[in-house]
């Protein structure tokens, strides 16, 4: 029997409920998506409901559609193919399903007529055939929202944005076996072995404490500059160090995100020492910023700020920090934003563009850096985001005729020179701001230099 | 420097030679297919390109479209983002690529206009956002092929029904990793731990070895009689069969297909040995019966034959062999095909549907069982099939009024009840035509009740 893993009814019906009270009666419908063939239909990607149909459906099923209207709230679901059971085993009945999802369920071609002529809201699925079938179904383009659609998004902005309890549980949840997966891999590390096998240490340890699996494609390299590296082909050496952004997801599909570095050979050298303790300071930084009220540029300033100051102390930038920052100079190091949103999506809601990450009349800026900054709302209790500050030596970026010219001669490429052990630092941990500050969900993961040599072992 | 791993270009220039002789001057453009979004379009499954490109271009780029005419090859690609180099590190050069794959590289903006008002050939990509592009440049839809599209379709299928060396050698490295896996997944077997742990015995082993990943969605269940079982949650207890359908992509995207059953306390039970030995006989057989000029029907036929007999003579069916093949009685425990093409995809060319399966003139069955062969073609060296034959015990099946009738008398409900610890075996090896008979690409893998037994250990 296949399991239906499913949110807590309470929590459905309060989603259900404050969804309604945003939309007054206006029916809104999520298409679950359906699996996507890899390279011919049979032989699909693990299929994963769309984050939004989740939020409210409470569970992963495919091709399935949920109509929520005031009250009521109607699982359209297709009959399972007449040989389902020969090659899929039992299905949970639709009467099972009824129940565990507290909702209304019926077939799925009742739905075009349920809906025709009607003036429903929805949100475009990633699934371009389901989307297809979303807009047959609603007789209208998805390409831009319409303002009713818009309501609709704000609705789930609004509600997604602050993790009720059953979230809360699923973040924590989805951190139990990213913390075995990067405890396990801290283990298995030892010069000569590909990173593909460090990799797999993550896998293992992540389908035995149950995860759904990876919540995104694992970085698993000794090459910590290349931000977004997805191959496993370098062996590790004893002077590297490893970088692992990688967490797992939960059976209810919320994800973990955490990035942890540590040395081969199980010891900092000196300089990889310098550099990992200011990274660590400037995240320490970060996330004690990360309260109530605070808003998100800011939080990414003060990261900014830490770094700036720690690569003068090091010699490595001259001048006044304040203004290195001001001008971007600390981007050369530390190019990306220093966290975002997360939930069902590891960058969550991404899926609706800035408009979930940021706060109405706030744009993205176009300075080198601050633009990949996903996020610029105020924190408020109930958010989930990341903070990841980093400090990377990037050939393009250092090579880059008009950075080179940002640095000037605030930048002493001998002084550099002298830390190129470290090809690329990244710390990440999820913080849950909470009414008086916040929690670190992944804080039981090796962090301090110490913590993380005695986990590395030798 | 993210490696471009390629097909020899003596293979691909003999490909794309024959590929011209067959179309006399049409052109033909292959598109390889871009990322899909997971949940979000930054966070996409790992890309693939489709076979037919990665069969022609000779490697997986994203959004490249191959442009084969007469002698020349071009091959369009958009330019890298602005910000590639830091988020994913340094690419090959147009250059490098070009040398590599032996083709002309041109920017992806002149690809328009070199096709516009021509009448070029070509095959949709499962990718519906690349295949919109597709309909596009080509100003017509792709929903059915046109006259020259088959004719495409049909010198595609020749082309890669038949492999070449560079195929043959892809398909011997993707059983390489397999075999790891398979002996892995074995040694780490014991009663207490969940499907999920020997899943990632398998991983590990993959990615040790150099595979891409999987070719598919692996089966790793106690419940073999759940034909495509892809949860990985129950735990294994000491009288299960554990059934294992797992093969690795080799890095050139070519596929291994094997499925093995193995008991978790190390040993066979008496009537989970008797079963063991009939399908591996069925299975012997119908490797013996795969030779130039087979019929794959009929090596089908010889694997339904064996098992009759068997069944025949461990009390559990009663009757004529012959007559119970005919009447497809055996398929209330052998429900499924013998086996499929091997290739680039698992199914090999399953896109096409069965134009690609089923030789001309033929068409499925509508018996029960005999409906799911995948292939009926004569076989011919250079071909590459599964064969694999199986035994389950599917309530779905068992209990089925239209099935239960069809048996009558002719099963022996009580003594089947003795073989109550047997759910579902299925043997499966990937074997390559040969001028004199065949060879078994995945011979290593332990598969008699002795040697699988000694590789399980205890």
């Amino acid at each position: 029997m296949k399991e239906l893993r499913s949110t807590p009814r309470a929590a459905l019906a309060s989603r259900r409920g404050r969804l309604a009270a945003a939309l007054v009666g206006v029916p809104a419908l999520f298409a679950s998506g359906r699996p996507i063939g890899r390279n011919y239909p049979a032989n699909p990607y693990p299929f994963r409901a769309s984050s939004h149909f989740l939020y409210f459906a409470g569970a992963s099923l495919e091709d399935a559609w949920l109509l929520c209207e005031g009250e009521e709230t109607t699982l359209f679901l297709a009959p399972p193919p007449p040989d389902d059971a020969l090659w899929h085993g039992p299905s949970p009945s639709r009467e099972a399903i009824a129940e565990a999802l507290a909702v209304e369920v019926r077939p799925l071609d009742e739905l075009a007529r349920t809906v025709a002529g009607r003036n429903v809201t929805t949100v475009p699925v990633q699934d371009l055939a389901t989307r297809a079938t979303q807009e047959k179904l609603l007789a209208r383009s998805l390409e831009h929202p319409s303002e009713r659609d818009e309501r609709l998004l704000d609705a789930i902005i609004a509600l997604r944005l602050v993790h009720d309890a059953a979230a809360i549980a699923e973040l924590r949840a989805a951190a139990v076996p990213t913390e075995a997966g990067h405890r396990a891999a801290m283990a298995a590390t030892r010069a000569g072995v590909p990173e593909h096998a460090i990799r797999a240490a993550f896998d293992g340890a992540f389908f035995a404490q149950g995860a759904a699996g990876h919540a995104y494609s694992p970085i698993v390299t000794v090459h910590g500059e290349v931000l977004h590296s997805h191959s496993y082909d370098n062996v590790l050496a004893e002077g590297d160090l490893l970088l692992a952004d990688v967490g797992a997801e939960s059976a209810g599909g919320f994800a973990c995100d955490v990035t942890r570095v540590w040395p081969v050979s199980g010891r900092f050298s000196s300089t990889q020492r310098e550099l990992y303790e200011l990274v660590l300071a400037s995240q320490e930084a970060a996330i004690v910023a990360s309260v109530p009220g605070a808003r998100w540029r800011d939080v990414h300033l003060v990261a900014a700020r830490v770094i700036a100051e720690g690569l003068v102390a090091l010699g490595i930038l001259r001048g006044d920090p304040a203004e290195l920052v001001a001008d971007g100079v600390h981007a050369l190091f530390f190019p990306h934003g220093v966290g975002h949103l997360l939930g069902l999506d590891v960058h969550d809601m991404e899926d609706l563009g800035d408009h979930a990450g940021y706060a109405p009349g706030r744009t993205r800026s176009d300075q080198f850096g601050l633009s990949y900054l996903r996020l610029d709302r105020d924190l408020a209790p109930g958010m989930a985001v990341t903070v990841e500050p980093g400090f990377y030596q990037v050939p393009a970026i250092l090579e880059d005729p008009r950075l080179r010219a940002l640095a000037g001669d605030r930048l002493d490429r001998d002084r550099l020179a002298r830390f190129s052990d470290v090809r690329g630092i990244r710390i990440e941990d999820d913080v849950l701001v909470t009414p008086r500050g916040n929690e670190v969900l992944t804080a039981a993961i090796p962090k301090g230099p110490a913590e993380i040599e005695a986990a590395v072992g030798r």
